[in-house]
């Protein structure tokens, strides 16, 4: 057989893993051989395609972050026009199987492609968990874990300064990384999109430790944090002298707030984009090429149309339309766990 | 309601993440109140107790590996002769129900002492991750990271050598940390107990890596690994002139007969008890505070005779008997992934 | 004798390992006792003070970030003001001789207590590495150590995304922190506040970058850096509708830049306070604790009106005068050598 | 002109970034070209040599632990026997100078070659920073970074289980490693092998512990530790029944003198080999760094017969008689302040 893969959107910590794990498992279990096209589904139309051999090269990749295929973006309506091309690309490949890594859009398009008879075994891949129907995604353990050095780094220098300090990391639309890395990092408070925040709660929770004796305190705010309706005014991104947008993300507006409230030395740091690149950690690593094992074990076994899940000890394979209905979101009772270890 | 803990058999990062759990749970949910038992059973017996306040202290804890509790070992006929002991003391201290956190022993003395009538919810702890009826325990995930990062190092110098190394990592009955790390690290062969190992196949996948150009290997030994009958004399450590044991680990073993059938360069690092002690990953700390807050929380529904178990996405209880029937090993499919990755 | 020890100004790990080697120090070499003053100057003044005892809480510092003194900053006018007030205390509490450990404007303290009859030795602190007369400040090794990882992550998501990412690290004044981690993390171009920049020839390197085919780029900016008179507009902080001041920062300032010149996706990590918390690094608890050490022992030999400074291999003692002249800047030379990494 | 470089001895964090400095700055400041010989001297006499291109592959290398040159071992009569072929090959090849990177024995080397008419600059390279006339060597803060990071782990291990732990570092013939990651991990007591140890005096600090209720210890031990003539038996590797050698570390050997004396649990790590594998620190990747720009720089201003070394903040020359003529020890001086540390 001939495979072929691509990862497709923002780059995440394993994706050389699964890569890795493609062309070995290819290798060594089906003498299959695997090609790689370059920039997602972009690479796909435009056939910028290399050879992807079991040697040296690929075996190095395990501890590099990014992916050595390059990522990209694709407006749905032009990849959707692009069908036959694919079709066309793939056949004048030789390809057999399509293999695309990528979030909850890559799987989409990775849906319609095998609904229009491309056979295709989806990867999930997104550093903030919220893909359905498994329990993890690669690359969170490793935004988590660099989110938790984080904060733990932070303590000491909150205590020293008796500061209330707001750390911002990654989740736009779901809490995932904030849940966990607040939880793992002893943040004395959390705020995630799926718990509209209360600030006058906030505040009475920082008041309590200043009260107590414990003159700091963490809070762990996901970018996407959005105040309960009426408790507190937010402001979007404004344009300044040079037409450029000043964005002031909602850790820095809560940071305001408790300053205006409470009258505490409050700082933020926003950790951006090193949650996502770098070397990924052990679990992510493992996770990351069990998927891609499992992925081309699907491609030879002719089990089209699924994505590759973790549920427990396992990896399975699950319907393509699971994974990409919804996001995950985290459960309120997730939260009310996370909630009795903040203060 | 008053709930005691204690931790019992060998230390593992994460326990105090599950103290801070219960304690601080029991306080924020409950109003109840914690003691912890010192050195495991035998501080239960002799009732060595001290008061867990909510406070900074206990806030602190969730950083440091070890056992602010500390552990100990107990013969099951001592612990059981004991029983009466434990019941006054539990019964002074006016303790309504104990959550001992520990491996498959003390899992056992705890479904006994349940089964006498002593309400008791049980925490699995273990860093090899062999306790039954949960996917992970806290400890392990650190265990691995440890070890992943030793073998990442071991790769440059032994590239640069042209040497073979074995890396022996912990588990002498069971084969994760061995065959997690060896897949995090890129090992280019892992031994497990689970599986006796061949040392002639050892040797072939080495030769066709120096045949190949990559004129360096590593292999993953776990510290319980045997060979296959017949195919490899192993030698039990010896008494020295001084009267002490030599041994001299599988690992070096395996060593010295690579280095005689291959004539190769070949070293052994143990890598010991730098596996067990240190601060968790963040993994293991949200594992390990989910464990704790969830024996609490079964403590106050009056779910006794129970253990604590990471399904998927979820904490649940499971029956006591679950968990200590046997070991938790590698099974084979898993073992047959990661030999695609071998080599 | 009685030794009095307090930090003040920003914190640095390290802090506690200073404070550790000079109880240890005391008590080990010389039987004496040492008390320590809390929030830096503010305590001397208050009479703030609890006793350091040579015991494990005394031991278990050296690993925690921070300062167990707490810090603080004081006006010079009424710090000088309260000259007799600090006498008084100092006498009241038996105190026959001070270390305090800071930065620049609190050795200019120690100077002044020195010239009017207070037995003062200094240790020098800062994670700028700016104090003039000594090697190296601890702290500053933690400092570029952090932000060393942080570029390490960048850069493969730089990569996989074809971007150029800046990253902006703490130097108002001077540009150590920068030359170093941009020399550890292999940026692609460094900027300090030594040497204005030319916005123009950083767009030259980047886009020499993408001519090569290396489609990304990775750029180190202490936040002190300055453009060449004329060559680019920068902007002040900004009053928002909220009467908050909405600063952008000199690296956004230049990822906006080169983004309007080149047109490239450009992105913006500002690192803040995690340079200057957690746990130090190996090289700063040593350092540290040896500055510890020689500050103790420059109080028993009555070595007063000096501070510590390491020079080669030798901690040694130099005049108060020498560390509070000027701010230690990057060398023109130094700059040169890192600027043939670039590109 | 046309520069060549080797690596030569056992491998170092930091090699690779040499190479790097080297490359770089001949390109940048000189526009000079550079070989690589392979393998160590070796591969200068057999014209193993490859071009090595200022392009991403030396970019990328950085990060790198090992060596991308390899490394060898040559015997000093066969190296002096090869003068004729090595003038000869470097000759042929166009090789205006070069520059040997390795420590004390490949230093002899380039001195014999240097008086033997051949123009060279020496770089030191070596973990065990035991070259003269240099404040560190390259992978020197790696290897002690990575023997802290187990000693922190120790800590929290040997205090759970009551037990003395003994930690073995790398240095047969000097201490500072020990010495080094002794005191970065609060280790109770540390030996080098330039202070022969009392065992009775180790046993008296460790039961005075005990004592004091701080149940647990940490030892540091050089692996060229020895003791006081006539205090302590020790032994040397036996011959076991299969021929192979079962050396018993002097690290087991304390730790079995220990447990014989008190009758406490004694375990013993012995590190090995992950202390000079692996990415290197940042310090030392500047550290080495700067000497491949200085060494670069050396060759084309005619500075030969020299080698880089470290004075303060300074990369200076120093004449290669220096830099061979005895290795660097730890002063008593030294041994005094970390003792102030111990217990």
């Amino acid at each position: 057989m001939r495979i072929a893969t691509l990862t497709s959107g923002g780059d995440c910590p394993g994706l050389n893993a699964v890569i890795r794990g493609i062309v070995r498992t290819c290798s060594a279990e089906f003498n299959s051989t695997v090609v790689g096209y370059q920039d997602g589904w972009v690479g796909l139309m435009e056939d910028k395609r290399i050879q992807l051999y079991d040697d040296e090269d690929i075996d190095r990749i395990l501890l590099r972050g990014g992916t050595i295929l390059g990522t990209g973006r694709l407006h749905p309506d032009r990849f959707k026009a692009g069908l036959d091309q694919i079709r066309a690309n793939l056949e004048d490949a030789g390809v057999d199987a399509l293999i695309p890594i990528g979030g909850e859009g890559t799987l989409k398009g990775a849906k319609w492609l095998s609904d229009n008879g491309i056979p295709v075994v989806g990867v999930p891949k997104t550093i903030d968990n919220d893909v359905n129907g498994t329990d993890f995604t690669f690359g969170f353990d490793t935004a988590v874990s660099v989110a938790t050095d984080a904060i733990d780094r932070l303590h000491t220098t909150a205590e020293s300064h008796n500061r209330v300090m707001i750390v911002e990391v990654m989740g736009r639309h779901v809490g995932w990384i904030a849940l966990h890395a607040g939880m793992a990092g002893g943040a004395h408070y959390t705020v995630i999109p799926e718990e509209p925040f209360d600030i006058a709660e906030i505040c009475k929770a920082m008041e309590r430790r200043f009260q107590m004796g414990e003159k700091y305190g963490i809070i762990c705010v996901a970018e996407g944090a959005l105040p309960k309706e009426g408790t507190m005014e937010t402001r979007e991104g404004e344009i300044d002298q040079f037409g450029h947008k000043t964005f002031t993300g909602i850790g820095q507006q809560i940071a305001d707030e408790i300053h205006n409230r409470l009258g505490h030395d409050v700082r933020t740091t926003v950790l951006g984009h090193i949650q996502r690149g770098g070397t990924p950690t052990a679990f992510d690593r493992v996770l990351a090429t069990r998927y891609g094992v499992h992925a081309a074990r699907a491609c030879h076994s002719g089990d089209f149309g699924k994505c590759v899940a973790l549920h427990g000890e396992h990896i399975e394979l699950i319907d393509l339309n699971e994974a990409v209905g919804t996001l995950k979101s985290v459960p309120h009772a997730r939260y009310v766990t996370a909630k009795a270890m903040f203060g």
